[in-house]
């Protein structure tokens, strides 16, 4: 079932992504936006994906059956207690925000029109670029999106969200936001401290380095090539969570080099053994 | 000006790369291989890029201009010894191994015919595929190839050997064997070692939570698929820089979370900038 009207607030990469998606593969009706900055609501009313763009985002929002809230993690929170007490009755808003516990507490508390609803999302798609105009219909084929539902988040509206996403070409996992932040700390938060982090060690080495290097080294430090701005702000929300998951880290690492030092080869294959193993297990 | 004669002993996929190459480019006149198995080279004599396969690596080498030690680190200090007092008088040695420091020390003690010499060669190549059947005539092409010689190593066989990497598509990086071992212990045994901690760290998590990754977990972890026995191998010869890799980079890494369990933005904010301006200097 098609959405009748669909509404994107500050759209970046993401959200124009989801407006293409859904112009595209026809699963909403009117598609209005809201952008910031004048400049860009300008830009944005040139955009054949684009059917209206407000002023305002309560006025973006006050029609639609899904409000889409693609602002960096900080502001949604803001966003979304502006435009809830305007929603139409049957509303469902969410957003692409990386970190969930905070953004679905705060929305839990927000005045929102009866009858509508907050559900969080987070499509594991994105990377190094940003910016609206680089958005593409096909950005969240075979990509995860994270749905996560309160616990009084009705069935119709959740099976709505979730079909929405998957007519974006996702595959959706649903997960209470808590349950959501714990595992996008370990697969997602840990490995940008990571290759941060080794980005910095060879910074302070010869930074001619880089250019002898193979295809490994690129890989492996791809993601430190990302927005240091949107980092911060994942890092701020899920700090609890990431500490967590770098302690394990930190610990696992100490023994690799504890084996080193011990020149404890056996133990040093098993734990190749197990990384390959693992890595192994990756879908193709 | 094309190698006469190459031999290469023990082909994997780095030796077979080096010989189709070869082949396609015109670099080498004959081209005569060796393996220990049998089989192996019952298999090899069927190949249209090899014109000869000797039963014994002295016999293979005893002709040859060039002889490419294509062995695993482990056995290729044996495989010099070996061949060493048999060589032509102007002939060249050289290997395909990831540390340069124990294999060029230990080259230096052999008994070698007269006017011969082993030079060291690591082409940086290769990664999870293995085995001489993957090998192919364009491995080395945009690969930098370090290349170590020795202070008593002549121009003339130190130019020969370059230009033949030259001819193989490698950017050549000439440098001492024990300032190679500190460089890819940096840029290449340390991803290495952070990638198999990765992975063992989500291995003890939840294994499903792989196939909800994007993009950027699977190519930090991409190297920890690699073979386990190489990597044994390299790090036993390599244990002192990649110790000292290691040390740098924990301290590295317990900055970072030093700042995260502090809330300092502002440093995590630098973190993230340095390390994206470092990765953002890699060439395309």
């Amino acid at each position: 079932m098609a959405i009748d009207h669909l509404a994107i607030l500050a759209p970046g990469l993401l959200g124009a992504s989801v407006a293409r998606a859904a112009r595209e593969r026809g699963l909403a009706g009117k598609i209005t936006l809201w952008a910031r900055r004048p400049e860009v609501r300008a830009a944005l009313r040139e955009q054949a994906w684009v059917d209206h763009v407000a002023d305002r985002p309560e006025e973006a929002a006050a029609r639609a059956r899904l409000v889409v809230l693609a602002a960096p993690v900080d502001k949604i929170i803001e966003l979304d207690r502006l435009i809830a007490p305007h929603l139409r009755h049957d509303a469902i808003v969410t957003d692409v925000g990386s970190v969930k516990g905070p953004i679905c507490a705060a929305a839990a508390t927000h005045d929102r029109a009866r009858g509508s609803f907050f559900i969080g999302s987070h499509p594991m798609a994105g990377g190094a670029v940003t910016g609206w105009e680089n958005g593409s219909a096909g950005l969240f084929e075979n990509r995860v999106t994270f749905v996560t539902p309160a616990a009084d988040t009705p069935e119709p509206a959740l099976h709505a969200l979730c079909d929405f996403w998957r007519g974006c070409g996702s595959t959706v996992v649903t997960l209470a936001p808590e349950r959501h932040d714990e595992i996008v700390a370990h697969i997602s938060h840990l490995p940008q401290a990571l290759a941060t982090s080794l980005a910095c060690t060879l910074a302070g080495k010869d930074g001619q380095w880089r250019h002898l290097a193979g295809n490994g080294l690129r890989d492996t430090t791809r993601i430190a090539a990302s927005d240091a701005t949107m980092w911060v702000e994942i890092f701020q929300h899920n700090r609890d969570a990431l500490l967590h998951a770098l302690a394990a880290y930190e610990e696992e690492l100490a023994a690799f080099r504890h084996a080193l030092e011990q020149a404890d080869w056996a133990e040093l294959r098993a734990r190749l053994e197990r990384g390959k193993q693992w890595r192994d297990g990756f879908r193709p």
